[in-house]
């Protein structure tokens, strides 16, 4: 694998070898075992030009664990006060000696620039409403992990999908895998060329999942909050005895709480948000050691 | 040991022998000893929700020393931006992969609530008004390591008793270890429930003191600097003069100087700020190995 | 070597060794080779109280490919918001453990007073006008890279000299190289003593050159970019034609392109920019080692 830039194109068997190693992964550290050091001696940079704390935080630790230096990149602090391009400052940290990016971005594309204008190996880690690929492999870790197969689930995904790079990246996932998926919001959150089912009756459709996939309100980002979305769909103690038994909720995080979900479904069995975040550290070891060592 | 949340209610022996284990990791990185790697693999994380130099660094260090991962939060670069509450914040970083939390906040308590939501191991290292006890058990360490035995050790704590952390930390330590202990200060500044002695007559007391300990006057925590404060609480080469000629001053830092002390007094031989700061290191790696490895 | 705080006044042999190192670190690096950790164990201090990407960030991987601890000092999130003093939060860097500080800082002179008040080595990573040795000595290693020799090179710095520290190393470094330099600029921008060669007409020496190294136009620090600088120091396509075959164009970054250099000639074969930042980690690594483990 030369790149991590999305989930859009990529084969199913691909998904699963990343899916697979990253569960290991998780079961390795869980285990307590020593981790094999992929990156000793090897350095990525951390290039988050939007805020984040788990993303960024979950690299972090992820490098780590695999023996790596890591360059953290806070725009803050940096050059980019002094006017340097996006192109220069990338090269820049190239030249310097990183040999894996990690970038964030708030437009669309920039992580693949990145890796024309480098030559380096670049994983996105979200960039505008386009993709956050690893954000959705660590949440098909979490449903193999609970679900044993993905083939066949029914996973309904929630929220302003059009402006969600995390739906973005999940769709694209979900196709090749055989998820039975739905699309779940009023038409005009519908990104324009969907073929994916979609419906804007939550109620209707809450019985027949087995994953109901919350997306983040992004105020920070433009998006609002008001009684209706809440109304119509958020997840809340009523809609969740509606699930099936063995049914899960899901969400990237952070939580509105309140908003997408009600505390009591957060907090309730049923959630699997904890376990999402708990997958992010294995699956990004995951991503790192198959963008050095090649693919096994 | 679970937790380090604070010096009350700890008894002789577990405060003896953290301080004993300070003292000897300090004397291993003094003759360069190579250094137990007891969180070989291990990850804490630094979570400062308040600016912080020295002890920030200081943990940082500790946790590198001991072989450790280090997970670094900073509030203004993350999440809370996006409003994620204290308690998703927490669990967030819990379920990333921190095995111990150190945590500073402005609000009491909020360390032992943060221990509470994650089941970690919870280092405070500074909450509100409350306490900050490895502030205060570097300065037992200090203590031990200039006069042998603190037990009888005439310590004077000069300042607002009633809003500083470190004081609160060093009234819950020194008891147990039969230090005899005097509060001076104006009464308003005196906790309402303190049992210990207190003067506001520093003058007619300092020719009595072991240690002469100046709290910070906290600007940045709405504390006043005026003249009268420095007229009747300031250190100054006068009150040197009063002194015994064993005894010493002491300062948590940083130091507002021409406050709490003047230049000639800091940087006298009977200050120990220096070597307050030298002994936070071997401090805080006794602590965290005490979480890790448990008591010994 | 004791402290790194400036070329002025050091000696040709000391200058050839640190660029030897260095070079020889690059090749390691290149091959892949495994690195001597000279830093293991020990701990280094980044404290840059100015802005930076490159600089910082190349200390932070050179002091971990050496094998050393970094502590990061950030100004914002720290102390210095409670109005401690300069001296005082470096000597308490110091006694927290740092056993190497790196030093950025607005003011002339300020490593020096660093290295003064701890003991301790310093390296100056830039001080006001004064001095960016690190800077000027990797420039001399990308320009022993290209040449062999540095010995009667022809070498042309453009621009601001009087408030260029990377200039001011530069001609410290290159007069005991037998480098033959002039100083190009109009001649309020000559520093007043210079006894260096200079003319303010660029086209009319651009044939005799070997190198053209193009100051940034410090627009953070009060530099004021207008057509007539560009019209007459600006590097070109027109300008390149008339050097040499073999000569080459450098800047130390971040270059305003289209200011002291037009992006074609920034990308062009020519430019030494890119093989400049690439030799700033291994001759961080070969100062570093010389400061911690003595002059080989």
């Amino acid at each position: 694998m030369k790149n991590f830039l999305g989930l859009r194109g990529m084969g199913r068997s691909e998904i699963e070898r990343l899916v697979t190693a990253a569960a290991e992964i998780r079961d390795a550290i869980d285990r307590g075992d020593e981790l094999e050091q992929s990156l000793a001696g090897r350095c990525v940079a951390n290039m988050f030009f939007e805020p984040s704390t788990r993303t960024r935080l979950s690299f972090d630790l992820a490098i780590q664990r695999l023996g790596g230096h890591v360059l953290t990149f806070f725009p803050e602090t940096s050059s980019s006060l002094k006017g340097e391009s996006l192109h220069d400052t990338a090269v820049t940290v190239a030249a310097i000696g990183a040999e894996v990016l990690v970038v964030r971005h708030k437009e669309e594309g920039v992580p693949e620039k990145v890796g024309e204008w480098t030559g380096l190996p670049v994983i996105n880690a979200g960039d505008g409403s386009n993709e956050h690929p690893t954000q959705a492999l660590l949440d098909l870790v979490t449903l193999k992990r609970r679900f044993g197969s993905l083939s066949g689930l029914r996973v309904g995904i929630v929220g302003d999908i059009a402006h969600s790079r995390v739906a973005g990246s999940l769709v694209h996932a979900m196709s090749p895998l055989d998820v039975d998926l739905v699309l779940i919001g009023p038409g005009e959150w519908l990104p324009n060329e969907s073929a994916v089912a979609h419906t804007d009756d939550l109620d209707a459709i809450i019985p027949n999942l087995d994953v109901v996939y919350l997306l983040r309100v992004q105020t920070e980002r433009g998006g609002v909050i008001d009684d209706e979305y809440i109304t119509r769909f958020g997840m809340n103690a009523r809609r969740a005895a509606a699930l099936g038994e063995e049914a899960v909720v899901m969400h990237p995080g952070p939580v509105n709480r309140g908003v997408e979900l009600t505390d009591d479904v957060v907090d309730s069995p049923r959630s699997l948000i904890s376990e999402q975040v708990r997958n992010g550290v294995p699956t990004r070891m995951a991503v790192l050691r198959s963008l050095v060592v090649g693919g096994r």
